[in-house]
Order: C-alpha cells, then sequence, then structure tokens
C-alpha cells in the first residue's frame, strides 16, 4: 500500500465521522427550526440538544445563516412519487407527497422562515436552490403538455393548491381539491392546439 | 344644544385625534415590518420613528401581536379592479393588482412574518381573517363559474400564480403567466357541464 493510499483510507475515516456529525447535527436543527421557529436556530440551544460542543458547531456551521443551510440539509431527499407515465395520475400522487410533506416536515414553517430571511444574500441562493429542487419533478412532468408562460403558470398554480392553504390559512388541501386543480390543469394540456402541436414536434 | 349633542360633539374630537394616531403608528408599524423585518417590530422602535410616546403606544396597543395587528391595519383596504362583468377580464386585473400590492405593500414579507407567528392564537386569527379579506374579491368573481372542491381549488391555484414564486424564489410572474393562468382556468369555467348546470340553476 503507498503512503497515498494510507492517506485516503485515514480521510475516509474522518469523512465517516464528519458525515455522522453533520447528520446528528442537520436533524437537530431541522427539528429546532420546524418546533420552536427560527428564533431558537442558535449555535448554543442547537449545539446542546445535539450532544456537540459549540466549538465543533462554529467549526462546521460559522455563522447562522450556515445553520440555517444545514437546518434544511436535514430535510434530506424529499420523497417523490415513482412516475406511471400517466399524466394526471402522476401530478395528484405527486401534489397528495407535497402535502405530506407539509405535515411532516413543516415545510410550510421552513417556507416561511426562508422568506423572512430573504434579504440575506447566502440564504436567498440556498433558498432558490431548494425550491428549485422541489419543484423539479412537478415540473418535468408538465413539461410534456405545456411549454413558455402556460408552463410557468400551472407550475405556480398546482404549487399553490398545497402551499396557498398552508400558508395563508395553515390548512391543507382535501383529495378532491387536489384532484380537481388537476383535472383543470388537464383541460388544458389535452387541449387540440395541444395536440396538434406535439405531434408536429414528434 | 342639548348636552347630548355637546357631549357628542367632544366624542368626535377624541375620535379624529385616536384616528391620527392610529392611522400614523400603523403605517410606521407596517413600513418598519416590511423594511427591517419582524425582529425590528417593538413598541421602542415603532415610537421613535413615529414620534408618539411608548405609554401611547403600550395604551394602544399593549402586546407585540397588537403591534403587529396595527401594521396589518396600515395596509388599509387593498385596491380592487372594477368588476367589467367579463370573467376572464376581472380576474387578469384583479391578479395585476395583487402582484402590484406585493410589490409596493411587501405582501410576500408579511404573509411570511404572520406564518412564522401563527402558533400564536391571536395571530393566527389577524391572519386568517385579513386572507380571507384579501381573497374575496378573486372568490366572488370565480363563484360565478365554479363550485364546490373545484371552487377551492381554482381559488389557491389563481392566489399560487402571484404567490408561489413571490414567496418562493422572490420573483413576480410577467403578464403572459397572469394571462396563461386565467386562461387554463377559463377552460373549465366555460366547459358544457358547467353551462348546462348554470343554465339549469337560473
Amino acid at each position: 500500500m503507498t503512503p497515498g493510499h494510507a492517506y485516503k483510507a485515514v480521510e475516509v475515516g474522518e469523512d465517516a465521522r464528519v458525515i455522522r456529525t453533520r447528520a446528528d447535527v442537520a436533524r437537530t436543527a431541522l427539528e429546532v427550526l420546524t418546533t420552536e421557529g427560527l428564533d431558537a436556530l442558535t449555535h448554543a440551544h442547537v449545539a446542546e440538544i445535539a450532544g456537540y460542543s459549540k466549538t465543533t458547531l462554529y467549526t462546521h456551521w460559522p455563522s447562522r445563516v450556515d445553520l440555517f443551510s444545514a437546518a434544511l440539509a436535514g430535510l434530506g431527499e424529499l420523497q417523490h412519487h415513482e412516475r406511471t407515465g400517466d399524466m394526471r395520475t402522476d401530478l395528484v400522487e405527486e401534489l397528495k407527497m407535497f402535502r405530506q410533506a407539509v405535515l411532516d416536515l413543516r415545510l410550510d414553517r421552513v417556507l416561511s422562515a426562508m422568506a423572512q430571511w430573504a434579504t440575506v444574500d447566502a440564504m436567498r441562493q440556498i433558498r432558490d436552490t431548494l425550491n428549485t429542487e422541489a419543484q423539479r419533478p412537478i415540473r418535468t412532468i408538465l413539461e410534456e403538455g405545456f411549454e413558455g408562460a402556460e408552463l410557468e403558470a400551472v407550475i405556480s398554480m398546482l404549487a399553490g393548491v398545497v402551499a396557498c392553504p398552508s400558508l395563508m390559512f395553515g390548512t391543507l388541501p382535501d383529495d378532491d381539491v387536489i384532484e380537481a386543480a388537476v383535472d383543470v390543469v388537464m383541460k388544458s394540456a389535452g387541449g387540440a392546439g395541444r395536440a396538434k402541436r406535439r405531434s408536429a414536434e414528434s
């Protein structure tokens, strides 16, 4: 084994510890954010609950924005529905998963905390990246039937069916409201003009 | 002039002063909220900027929730479009006014501040009342063509066209995105089943 290899083995060991620390702190930071709110998300409080020293937290996450960013990493990969290829089914299932994530992960609190901090440039970038990722599956499904301004409109409209009642009234839509929303969108995806354009492109 | 009348004149004089104080403080509180954020919305800070004593502020608005509520009163009556009776035109104009209000009044910051405070019961009630008021014109227009789950869906969908990009990405939709969204909704309002139901009701 060359010195290079030995060095690499040590690195891997360190990486594993760092990964575990990051995962512990991320989970704790997210828990603090969604149960106690943004004000409670401090290095001292998260360190105490996660069982690490404040020094460790300041080393890995020097600022409160970094700590917030760690909390967002605690969201992990959002669950997405496995696509069936049927647009209506796939949209309904994605929206139901989004609704479940709002409940389980308190995405509404995460989203409003991010909006509050949007004046901080680093925070704005994190927010944009996270929201782009979160919207990707629904965008991919809708790209099959929409384009341009109409595509942007239907993405916001379907996100709004879950996000608006959640942020404006603290409620979530029933299955029949989600299905009604998808059906409204499907009428535009299935129009004659759309079918013609799709066949002209293929 | 009877004593009753004189008493009334004094009352009116007091009312006018109270109304002016309330309006001054409401405007200042809203300005602080949207430019400096929720943390800066304290009795001391608002009193200093508005040019009133802290005592006056505590008398009229004992808690921070009251002060926040004063800020919301500073929004005043949201401008709404005068209805033409044409559903498509009325929806497009309402959404453009909503977009303008997000820009002028920083409704996105107000909304996310309200969402952050939703754990406070009094705050939740204020939020629900305000959002219900804000949605009323668009709900009234949409009630002409929708009902039940579909009505709830299209209200959230159209609110989402403005609110989602604003809260998720700090952007606002172009005219063509707003018009595309309304056109998607109009296709469902104009369906044969809908027309039949409307004629059966009339």
